[in-house]
């Protein structure tokens, strides 16, 4: 599996908490970040418009695993990998280092989907023009 | 595994995003507002002070699975659940309830910890005293 | 002026930061949840549907002075009243008492507005069912 | 009164909310990122050690007053400017751009202190070494 991106993100004063270090919850919203300027390098956007329809990519499940503390301005690099694309869904992989060193790594599942603000989202197959902007 | 307290948390506006929906990154907190209520419930608190050292619960995995998408104003009941108590280090798991219904469910591993803000948190041992608590 | 309603919140891990303290920003999410229950406290919420539009109450301005710093587990009054209905806006005033003592206050003016996602936020008058359950 | 530093800031996901827009909250958390990127163009953290004491800027005091809505990717120029400096704290001053066209404004007094987790801070004279720079 190989790197597709980096994003790098400064840590700003409000990611951390009483602990002193970066709260744990905020390692999704960089991964959320990361995802979303991967997006933007490909010319496209996590919400989008196809063929009329609002597309958008909801999340089924995420994790990550924390080796090390972080602290108010460190600088992370934030590696985003694809797991796997299924058919109506992304696995990303992300590792985030700092100076170099690993300290965490999660995983988010994204699934596309249909946005329509009375209903639920409707799970849909990735539409081609998107798929062929992964590959 | 029987759910060992309930959390009822109100859905509000800032935990909404331009989906509509709860943002995915805010079940974690969640889930630390229901562990730290459990805490409290037993007449401790995430950070104390135990024998003049500062101990807390810094996180060493988190993870969730979302269901269906949870909006502004629902009520949800945060069940927690107690997965393992290991030597220095508690896995909760917390089920997610809209009217009955299951929506998301997650876990998080604390490692039990000495805080000193010049250095890494240091893992310790659970204190006695915080593991008669739990028991 | 009176206070109208108090709405209590306690402070989650979350709401700190690395000085161990309340983030000031976190100040105005706890206005809004304020102002938000008072609405729910009338039978009404801040998002509704009245003859077929979708109303809401965009802010146009937000101040607050901070007394004296607030910390994790801390438990606030939040005492809000009304210095204001005009035709097409209310200001708000939230008054954050700590065990009696006022450690923070705050107002924001909010707009009645129709909301339709393609286009700004539209300011109407305030809608007569409204003004009447405020009154 | 001239604009001191620009920070320029892309609205992330987290940022919206279920109206679409920035939440009101989020643009103090800016204000915040654009000061803290002026200290650090100017060689300083807004938390450092000086002569053996920390040495923070706890806020006072902060208002916005917004004019127009902003949404999910727009890049805003945070223009940074400093309305006084006295001897104990500094009020800044911040114009909100989009596309050259202002979208908000803002306000944030800072107060110099001295910090000690186990009590409330501590206003002090701004040291000379930070006058000297923001001069």
């Amino acid at each position: 599996m190989t790197t597709k991106f980096t994003y790098q993100r400064r840590v700003e004063f409000r990611d951390t908490d009483m602990a002193g270090i970066v709260h744990f919850s905020v390692f999704f919203t960089y991964m959320e970040e990361a995802e979303h300027a991967f997006l933007r390098s490909l010319g496209m956007s996590v919400v989008s418009i196809i063929e009329g329809e609002k597309i958008s990519w909801p999340r089924v499940a995420a994790e990550c695993n924390y080796r090390r503390a972080i602290r108010f301005e460190q600088v992370l690099d934030v590696n985003l990998s694809i797991d796997r694309i299924g058919e109506k869904s992304i696995a990303y992989r992300f590792d985030f280092l700092e100076s170099g060193q690993l300290v965490a790594d999660g995983k988010v599942t994204a699934v596309c989907c249909k946005i329509n603000h009375a209903q639920p989202p409707q799970s849909i197959a990735i539409p081609t023009t998107i798929r062929l902007k992964l590959a």
